[in-house]
């Protein structure tokens, strides 16, 4: 089964307590692709410009993503840069230059349109919106979005939310768009806009899921040294998905357990994507790493 | 097997998003013993004055709590009063008045002396060293602290630290104690202080429990309301200490099965306590009503 992935290509620039890098590979729909890409056929919609080069081109083609939907236009790529606070939990955007993502206006072949899973990035609304109305028969669609659209495009971040069955928030995200504090009460006001599931990423303290009347809840792996969060929301978002399509899954509680496990491999690969800067700890996993790590997860948090 | 616990009993005034209260039963030994008695005997050592009355006394005796070593001296009682945040995270104290508390040094009768397990409440770390002292050959102690005394008596407090096996405090004071950020790298620093285990709460981020080299962690149950988050810790401590003692387990890594299921009876009881003002939920429980509590968080962290 195939993914469709719709969201920013682009270079960061990244400083933190463990140090800085310039220009690095970035953007949610490129974390999310290569988290994916060892569950699943993912398919990578996003915009370039021309400095974009084969090196970076390959990084995605090495990870077996089909990159069809990667548009190249004159100019120059998104580029973002941000500083982490001393204990990582904080961060502060220093620059961010939409250049071509700007104009960025998805339009899906006629195969793209035929993919049964979708995850729409942290885009403008109404590009989700327009990604969603072009799908033909999509099994699942799951979602994100951030702070910006939720104060800026409220009434057509709902539009979007009434297409989509997975919110994949952080905690923040969810009390914004819900105007509640408690993160459950937060989850079913969320629930009441449309999607069957709420998954509300929590940083270092875990992950809630809300699906239906039921809910999931885990803490996070505990990791001795964090060197570079981004990316780790949309990588937990590459693995969620690359999970729920390799089991072929329909939306809803047709399959808690596996929504459960797709959670926990979420988690799996945000952990690893923190451990290195940039994409780099993410690129060179095997499915046994990925699996080992999910046992680290049960090992954390079983009982009898 | 017997289950001693020393700290304070007080009354407390508390106000919060859901109301006040005036002059209610609690204090730390008060919260503890009440949830330790639905799993073992429990002996309660504090002090109160002449304002602790027959219908006060008659709570703890309604639950089966010893109270040979709850001294009545003249004077008043340990007051305190507090003032939650709307979003129940923070609180205030008002006022405090330790009243004959100020004076208390707490003697065990040669009974109580032969108890095997032993909880010292937040209390002056030099009274809970001469408490510890006192003891004549126990299996298991375990331990609370607070701010004041990490900032007040830290060199008292560390001459505690060598005597007890379990420390139970909360994520503010394993960061103030430790000098660390990281609550991973926090515990591991306070288990080279002397208690081969940290249980370190972590408030509606749930549980984390470092035992020799194994870490077990685990969410807060989703609640809908909370009414009076006072004495939630002294019920986990009470829940937590309640179930080894009834499994008659010493000290260290021997049994870790059963750690993990007194830290999540220790959530449990926690969960309980804040769902009214004061004691009043804590003390009409069953045993059945504990362990369908029990199953909730098994429920809600379970995955395949």
């Amino acid at each position: 089964m195939s993914l469709l992935v719709v969201g920013s290509v682009a270079f960061d620039s990244v400083r933190g307590p463990r140090g800085a890098v310039e220009r690095m590979l970035g953007g949610s729909a490129t974390y999310f692709a290569i988290a994916a890409s060892y569950f699943t056929e993912v398919r990578l919609v996003g915009v370039v410009g021309d400095d974009f080069g084969e090196e970076h081109h390959s990084v995605l083609i090495n990870r077996g993503i089909c990159t069809k939907g990667l548009e190249r236009v004159p100019g120059k790529t998104f580029f973002w840069s941000g500083e982490y606070s001393t204990d990582m939990n904080d961060r502060q955007t220093l620059d961010v230059q939409l250049n071509v993502f700007a104009t960025f206006e998805p339009k899906l072949s006629s195969q793209y349109r035929q993919s049964p899973y979708l995850f729409l990035g942290n885009i403008d609304p109404e590009l989700q919106h327009s990604v969603a109305a072009q799908m033909e028969s999509p099994l699942l669609i799951a979602g994100d979005t951030m702070n910006f659209w939720i104060e800026g495009k409220r009434k057509e971040l709902h539009q979007t939310l009434k297409r989509i069955h997975v919110l994949i928030v952080n905690d923040q995200e969810a009390r914004l768009l819900s105007g509640e504090f408690n993160l459950i009460k937060a989850g079913r006001a969320i629930q009441a806009m449309g999607p069957e599931t709420v998954v509300i990423k929590r940083g270092d303290n875990g992950v809630t899921m809300l699906q239906d009347d039921d809910i999931f809840s885990f803490p996070a792996l505990p990791l001795d040294e964090v060197f570079d969060p981004t990316g780790a929301g949309d990588s937990f978002a590459g693995g969620f998905m690359g999970y729920l399509t390799s089991r072929g899954l329909a939306n809803g509680g047709v399959d808690r357990k596996a929504f459960r496990r797709a959670a926990i491999y979420g988690s799996v690969m945000g952990s690893f994507a923190v451990e290195k800067f940039g994409v780099d700890r993410l690129l060179h996993l095997t499915r046994e790493e990925i699996d080992e790590r999910l046992n680290r997860f049960r090992l954390l948090t079983h009982f009898e």
